[in-house]
């Protein structure tokens, strides 16, 4: 049973420009909101193509509760299903990833191919018709590679997001990317607290030092690109046809896409600004100090680097429990132990995490308190205020359309 | 408090021949009407008479914070009773079984008799009346040695399974038995889908090679024994007085009983088919390959061999949480080692039981899914169904009779 | 959100003489309602001024999922604050206790003074004041050493508790103490049965042989020290300054202050009656063979010895989960290894705390049964009642003020 009126009642007291109240971050009453509407109502970054390279890979998105097969078909057509078997409900894939050639029930072998369609079922009564037992479809939708789905029956529309973000990460041609690490990282905190973590810099300089190290102190919506680097590179970005403008979460849309400059002679994000992996990705054929950065509110960033791609989902699982994924990609001809050393391709993020990790933690478990009040965001703070609006906004219709 | 209204819109939403609507197998609020509503008003196995053999033998009965003390007096009589002292309600019995002379509650030393009569309490007011202090009794019915409690202070009708079942079991004689093992396996799944995976043996012949080599492909509801071996036992069965006919759940009723043949000459359920006690029990002087079962509804399922008889109840312990405790009974006078070897005796049902723990798990949590749909019974899951049109059928009338 | 009808229908059949409904003691409901309404309107002890010694020493009081600290500044006075930082909410002092130069918010650098004030912000707003981003104040009140709080607005008196207490405490002088040492402790049982466990020594008999042989079986409530003892005493009292009479919960407030005899030639509250500190405290230039004690509703008790003062509080921190914190006060000067022994000045309590918690757990157990009845408490648990007696009648006021 939802208890919506404590959810509206915090919506109201939303503040301009401040953190959002105590409730909708901490309460059990927010976390199933969240969770089975507002969550619901919105497209959600899931993995990409890469994860379900091959025909019968199938990659598992889990949220709170929910379970979701993400599967790539013989027509190469990537599709995703409710995880759960049309006969007395039982789940499916029960590995977070793998192959298969059809998808088997484990528990009474009720069989479906790739196309979700079911094949076989034994015992079953004579008017029983396997057309009507095929699995349950989830939206999907294939954004240059970035797998998003929708939980809802009726998705909002993703049109913009998709040619604005497709425009720009076309060139790296995902699919011709590998997964070399992923790596699976629970926070103590509310996911609206670890999505705003990752939104500022603020906290960069003293909580981040090896990031810092290789990205400076610009970047991540500290600051735009100085415009002296923009000046000296922009030809050598139009050769390659990467020059583009910022886009900004335009028009009430939920994607921010830009190209941002590297520090300290850093040629990509690893622990030590140096190639994480030996064969480039995407137009470019020598090193590159600048990296490409896609954000979608509410759930996911990726940074597009000259030799790999590092792709953040976050997904909730309790009021203060949150899934953070990172995973990493190399060119599929990229050999693990030659081409790139798995640990040195994760070393800057997992550090990074870890301490974010830990600044989530504690910036939930301070809000928990009574005394909490709601505080003003810093100027440098904008994109945090922008999810949080986002979030607002969305909330707001969510529980419109669901109390109507 | 209770939230009976989305109870009650989930049970207006049962489908004949269908599984159940999500929530009344995974949400809070159904496990609350569960074990607090549903469950109180019907009969539950608890235990046979072997557990409780001698007079202040006490055996703990437990149902999700409940706890009730069964205990036999020196009067020979089982009783029940709360297992919450009359003084500030401390727990008495701590152990799960045990054997005391008198009840002597661990806080205050206040004492009771096998009968629960409070024999002694210190410091009390002088209008302070030990008659009124006793312990709070439990109801409670033998029928031919296994033991139903009810937990409401007006249990339903029991004479019919009573009559029905004693009719068919007291040749077994379980005043005569021991407890050889008991195996207490927490399963991680609603108590309703364990009970569920009991009833069919669809998923036996992938799920329970074990099983199978010693029950062939009939038996559980799956298919009457067959015609041949029925004519062929029938006179043996009548001189040991064993000779009847299945009872299905008649009228409404809330048991079933059928002699089942066991499989490739097996003589028991043991895990090789060999006999598991050389002693044998009840009317047989010679290894007998045919087994009774009893099954009752809502918790429980008993198989009476010619050497040993095991029992099964479960018990809800929260929404994905359920107790399934198996206890293998032998004559009193068989001697460990010498006529039975435990792990043998428990071997074939200790690894059914895992097996059915994990599919009971996977069908929970895919039943968990948002995505989960109602799905159709098969024809040999007709079990499935009476055991769901019983807890449909109860737990309304639970639901009418809480809410008037 | 609040469940307050459930609670209402509770504290309604409350029974004079008896213990509380169950749903009062075990229930999810009466936790919120005790920790976000009950308890917020009465005064908590948190600690003593020993635990913040010096300017810059703070201690976190937790409650709940509320987090105080308390906070000595450079004037000497000690303040109390909410742990959440004026910027997004993090929690500032993330140690139970500790020393600063100033109060550091580790997410952001937000930077405050002992007294609260913020003193540093970067990046903020032009129209950004931080004389009104100062760390959110918490009622505080210190009674001779001992520091109470009250997490509401509108905190209730304390002049006369405060008055009663340090008439008789002042002489101990806690501001020359130091903590020698601390012990949490989790209960597996609800804080109201943790307090009535502390209110009563009729399970002391057998259930605390080492606190009886130091205590005799007068003293905490169950008798008043004998005649003849105190009319040896008298004299020598009055000579110290410590001739009162016993103060029990008068009027209404919630404060009890007695001085007990000890037995068997025990001189201090220690596991063999031996001095635990030889650097006498208060006003004893020679052991004493009796000890002052003090308790205070809801949750504390305090023992003066002439070596040493041991001191506890209680916190919820869930429906059957609550910290019992002791601390053991020793003379600033004693030197831990010569004058004192930390083991050996803790062991009384901390068997005895190990044998309540075990208490209050089987009470708790037994209480969660639906079978539990409301029962008597004994003539000599007389102070059990005057706690119940306090939670109810605090309880209902509360609820009166939360519903207007």
């Amino acid at each position: 049973m939802l208890h919506l009126a404590s959810v509206a009642n915090w919506l109201s007291n939303d503040r301009k420009g401040h953190t959002l109240p105590r409730g909708l971050y901490v309460s059990d009453e927010a976390f199933a909101f969240d969770t089975q509407v507002m969550l619901k109502s919105v497209w959600l970054y899931a993995c990409t193509v890469a994860h379900v390279k091959n025909a019968g890979d199938y990659f598992v998105f889990e949220l709170a509760g929910n379970s979701i097969i993400i599967l790539r078909g013989r027509d190469n057509e990537v599709r995703a299903f409710w995880n759960s078997c049309r006969h007395r409900g039982a789940k499916i894939c029960l590995d977070q990833s793998g192959r298969a050639p059809r998808l088997m029930c484990p528990y009474h072998q009720w069989t479906y191919g790739l196309d979700g369609k079911l094949l076989a079922a034994r015992s079953m009564a004579e008017d029983f018709d396997k057309a009507d037992h095929g699995l349950n479809p989830v939206a999907l939708e294939n954004v240059g590679g970035l797998i998003f789905i929708c939980l809802s029956d009726n998705p909002p529309p993703i049109d913009r997001v998709k040619a604005d973000i497709v425009d720009q990460i076309a060139v790296y041609d995902l699919e011709k990317l590998k997964v070399a690490v992923q790596d699976d990282y629970i926070e103590d905190a509310n996911w609206k607290l670890v999505m705003e973590n990752n939104r500022e810099c603020y906290h960069c300089d003293v909580g981040h030092p090896e990031l810092i190290s290789v990205l400076g102190t610009t970047g991540f919506g500290r600051d735009a690109p100085a415009d002296d680097y923009l000046e000296t590179k922009r030809a050598e970005w139009q050769a390659l046809g990467i020059d583009h403008d910022v886009i900004e979460f335009p028009d009430g849309w939920w994607h921010r896409v830009a190209r941002l400059a590297l520090a300290n002679g850093a040629v990509t994000q690893s622990i030590d600004g140096k190639l994480a992996c030996q064969k480039l990705i995407g137009p470019f054929k020598v090193p590159e100090t600048s990296s490409l950065s896609v954000w979608t509110q509410p759930n996911s960033w990726h940074h597009f680097c000259c030799d790999h791609v590092v792709t953040f989902s976050l997904t909730p699982i309790g009021p203060e429990k949150t899934l953070l994924r990172t995973s990493w990609l190399v060119h599929e001809d990229a050999v693990e132990g030659v081409d790139y050393n798995p640990d040195h391709l994760a070393a800057l993020w997992r550090a990074t995490n870890v301490q974010d990790g830990h600044f989530s933690m504690v910036n939930h478990q301070g809000i928990a308190n009574d005394g909490y009040v709601q505080g003003p965001y810093a100027v440098e703070e904008n994109l945090v205020e922008d999810f949080k609006d986002f979030y607002v906004d969305r909330a707001k219709a969510a529980l419109k359309a669901e109390t109507i």
